[in-house]
């Protein structure tokens, strides 16, 4: 990228248009050099996450649009459709055809049972016609649709002859023409326009006018029209079908992570180097002055952020090695229905986690820069603005964690068994649940609350208590005569959301903890060691409330030595805080902020970024306006 | 505004020359109006405050920059010059030069006494030589500067004769020439180019080189250069000056917390009409949606936000009136250090609380509209970048914050009689401060709990108890031999940050409380008694934590009333949440979202919005790349 005059950056922000274009050239370029195709993916899967994570790096837009079309598009002909579609999947791996994938429709997102787009089967002609009532139903935010895209995945409500309803189901689309890049008659196909973030990427809208596509473009694994043009189920094992389609939602979600993991890593580099190198005040008889980051208050705004980036980076490594595991053993007819199911509930109670943290620690990281993170050449804005679109998309954050609280909760409430439908030992340590609620907090010295073991037992408890009020309060609601639909809605605030929360982020914790465990002593190790204390220490802090309301802690002193905790470790920490950045910051050309150089010369080259902007020393062209208004005319409001 | 074709939105960003062109008319034709000039701040000064928020509702570039240049220029000139210069300030007035304040430098901004621009006094020829050693030392992130001012105020370290240091002294120095706006030989000026938000606002920076301006040019109200070439302090009553120096610099921050305010109130505006609109699933027997608002969810996203614009909104009002008031004595010739003083602290710790909480409100509106709420016309992404700003100038919010805890600790330590050092009344509860150190929360039911003054009796009590801690880890910093230096570093966290906090929260919900108190029987006063309990409570339970460990709370369930009080007041308040915006939303014109129409039909708004984009059905010119790329040209990476 570095060697590519298509991949250096721009000094201002390109036009609408010009983002679009760049885009679209870098997705060819990245196509083009074959780093990783399909069948690479059959060959070496883990290097997809090293893919995915080093492409989010450079940056967003081109990223997510490239694997919108070239991953998402295809693995979805590939899991939902047979053997008659799978040669689209070889066009778009030719680089023939673009996709995209239109689920959202204008009034409807989360609900999917509510959408309208209709698609009957002509039973004659042996076509789909393919219906958008009104604009409410018209499908939107389709990543690639907006310029680009010749088809789509269109998802519509199926209607066969006799007006029977079928459900929802997926069909692919012709949407432009290959070659002259035209939409088809029927076909109202636009760009939703400028948008907070991620304007590389066309996002659009379309609407159907009675608009026929061929009978087979109904991707039919999960049933058929037959020959007298009846639906036909083709589900026989329902559990297997169950893990591949729970794999194929849970993809995105783990993706997310990784993108929050990558902007959050890059904008604590910016802020932690930043820190070193920028001096302010001194002790009083000195007139030496200090970087900010020997300030407490400085280093309470970094570390925090600069240990979930390394959790997080333990996480989604984790957590993407074991979605592609399920992938390839749901691909070769293994059960995966209760590795599918847990993948499920953690993507959806960590993809909100983790876009939450990136959104936190992008912000911090923005305000513990001061006025130089708000220069646009410094890249944290983009940060915040790209990461944004990652607590909405794959499932709204507060609405996706709803899935997460669903699934504890009816475990919970049905007395399963915790080992059985934890292949992934995110929740086997509930199987001891009761005598996990009576566990106490008994350290006694700093010491000892930031043993590690000490800090997954609390948050071992945080979970199991959670569950647990959480589940009385559904049944007391039930009790009261709640149907199921409030009872679920007003269990939300202070428990159900809470549960999820705390169930990601002792997951992550969880995690992280077992990767030092199994690590080989090194130094290394023992910082990551304190990094994980600090982590714990600060999630429980975060939370020392519920440990009160909850009873863990019984002594109002106990949260203080968590405090002193932190307390103690935030100047250890800060000794190791450029080196930790070091060892997971891209490269400055990828990081491409004056304020995060390596060098740590922040004034040279912001300096340089300054005076080389366009215009920066011009008299603007309407100067006149400024010294001879009196001759403006008067033009009254 | 409506009327006049300068004020027209745009429906995509405009470039940055042509934001900067805007700003600029839209302050010539503001001035033109002649709404409110000096003379006015004289006779009708709390117009002043209904003036600055009208500005902010509309757009906040060009309210800002109006504001630099007629405001804080001729008002710095007016408190800190003589008489001397008093025709600049008349100039101002007259639109005849355009002015800027240029106090930040390149690695100089919390610490002043750190800057490095130099003036040395001339004897022979009367003049001062203005100089900047280096790039870091350039003034820089003053606004006006980068593009339109002629003027600046520009703050150096005096050197007379013999090389004698006279301090940190401000001076009005000719940037550019006042008709072909061409900066001076000696002025290196430029534009520091693209910011995340307020890109109207040229803020910019300048070095001089050995640049010469007359000796008259001193603002010389503290001191002056006498015949023979020597400083001479003029201050005889320093409170008096103490008091006109921290009003000026209080002016900023109280304007700040009304940029905040206005920008908090259109972000709920927009979320709570959206919120009421959209409609997501239903009861299970029922084909009707439900609007998201119904949802407890969704309300516990919104309440908070709502009630906190409420309480910004009137306390906004009072310090903006008490600051004036402030200004008025101060002119006068009145005492008015203890006012000045009060107001420093409770605006330094305020500016922070209201910026974040414009920061964390405009957010989760933002995702509580979804993807509909990351389009750009939907216009919370806009609010978030400019609101952003405002945790960082005039104090960067963290630095800030210091400011209050340093008072209050200091009144502490030295045993001050509350009541005397506060004619405000932010602390003369903190008089009885070791008896409110012994209450403990005896309410036993949610009606208790949510009353008024019970929650201002918890308040009371967060605040007492966190003085009183920052105080002791204070003395115990000090007596393990800790300089004042290092003792002010290390009572940061936990302790003097969480201090300002509580303080700057309690005294917005006194103020609140205060005005209902006063406010005539009506069912308007009933519905915010319930928004001010609802405020109330949410606070407390953001403070779970401290509330159990100073022992406030003594009881396992006692922060389970609070969290139902929240509860209960949800769906109570959903009601009125919409009439509750509407009374302090701005105009559709202002607002100026799709998503927020005073009218509720969202979908035909945004479908205006984006098929009338430009270029929203049009094939990209750049459409042969995207299907004709085997004919692309093969530049290897």
């Amino acid at each position: 990228m570095e060697k590519h005059p298509d991949f250096q950056h721009d000094l201002e922000t390109p036009t609408l248009e010009r983002q679009r274009q760049q885009a679209n050239k870098r997705c060819q370029l990245l196509w083009d050099q074959q780093f990783y195709g399909l069948h690479d993916y059959a060959a070496a899967p883990h290097l997809s996450l090293a893919m995915a994570q080093g492409m989010f790096s450079y940056e967003s837009s081109f990223s997510i649009k490239y694997s919108l079309s070239n991953g998402m598009f295809p693995s979805t002909i590939l899991s939902l459709g047979t053997e008659r579609l799978a040669k689209y999947a070889a066009k778009i791996a030719n680089n023939e055809i673009s996709g995209a994938f239109a689920l959202t429709e204008m009034s409807h997102g989360t609900n999917t049972r509510g959408m309208r787009t209709r698609a009957t089967y002509d039973a004659k002609t042996r076509e789909f016609i393919i219906h958008t009532p009104d604009f409410e139903a018209a499908k939107c935010w389709v990543g690639n649709l907006g310029k680009t895209c010749t088809h789509a995945i269109v998802y519509a409500q199926l209607y066969v002859p006799d007006d029977t309803y079928q459900g929802l189901n997926a069909f692919l689309v012709p949407i432009r023409n290959e070659r002259t890049l035209l939409s088809y008659p029927g076909v109202t196909v636009g760009d939703l326009g400028e948008k907070v973030g991620l304007n590389g990427i066309d996002n659009g809208f379309v609407m159907f006018n009675e608009y026929r596509i061929p009978g087979e473009n109904l991707l039919s694994k999960t049933g058929d029209i037959d020959e007298k043009g009846n639906y036909v189920s083709k589900v026989k094992d329902k559990r297997k079908l169950l893990g591949a389609s729970l794999s194929s939602l849970s993809a995105g979600r783990v993706n997310i992570c990784s993108l929050a993991y990558v902007a959050l890593s890059k904008a604590i580099t910016i802020a932690t180097r930043y820190s070193a190198c920028r001096k302010q005040f001194g002790p009083e008889d000195s007139s030496e002055e200090w970087p900010v980051i020997e300030y407490q208050s400085q280093q309470y705004r970094l570390i925090p952020h600069l240990a979930t980036a390394y959790a997080l980076r333990i996480f989604t490594m984790w957590i993407g090695t074991a979605n592609v595991d399920l992938t390839f053993r749901t691909f070769m007819g293994e059960d995966t229905s209760s590795k599918g199911m847990e993948i499920h509930a953690v993507s959806s109670a960590a993809k909100p986690v983790c876009s939450w943290a990136a959104r936190d620690g992008i912000q911090e990281c923005r305000e513990a820069c001061g006025g130089h993170g708000y220069l646009k050449v410094a890249g944290l804005g983009e940060l915040r603005n790209d990461n944004d679109a990652n607590c909405t998309y794959e499932g709204e954050n507060n609405t996706l964690i709803q899935q997460a609280s669903n699934w504890l909760i009816s475990l919970r409430r049905n007395g399963a068994n915790f080992n059985d439908v934890s292949p992934m030992n995110t929740v086997t340590f509930l199987q001891d649940m009761d005598s996990i609620l009576r566990t106490r907090a008994t350290e006694r010295n700093v010491e000892q609350v930031l043993q590690p073991d000490n800090l997954l037992k609390a948050l071992n408890w945080l979970v199991a208590y959670q569950l647990d009020t959480t589940v009385r309060r559904f049944e007391s609601l039930k009790k009261e005569g709640q149907d199921a639909f409030e009872t679920r809605n007003n269990i939300q605030v202070f428990n159900a959301q809470q549960l999820s929360i705390v169930y990601a982020q002792r997951t992550i914790y969880y995690i992280f903890h077992r990767f030092l465990d199994t690590a080989a002593p090194s130094n290394e190790r023992n910082v990551l060691r304190k990094l994980l204390s600090f982590y714990g220490a600060d999630l429980i802090t975060k939370h020392i409330g519920i440990f009160y309301q909850g009873g863990y802690f019984e002594d109002r002193a106990h949260a203080d030595l968590y405090q002193q905790g932190i307390l103690d470790l935030l100047p250890v920490l800060k000794n190791e805080a450029v080196s930790l950045v070091d060892a997971i910051a891209p490269t400055d050309f990828v990081l491409n902020s004056p304020l995060g150089m390596s060098d740590g010369n922040i004034y040279q080259h912001l300096q340089a970024a300054i005076v080389q902007a366009p215009g920066v020393f011009e008299r603007p062209h309407w100067w006149r306006d400024v010294t001879y208004k009196e001759f403006l005319q008067k033009s009254k409001m």
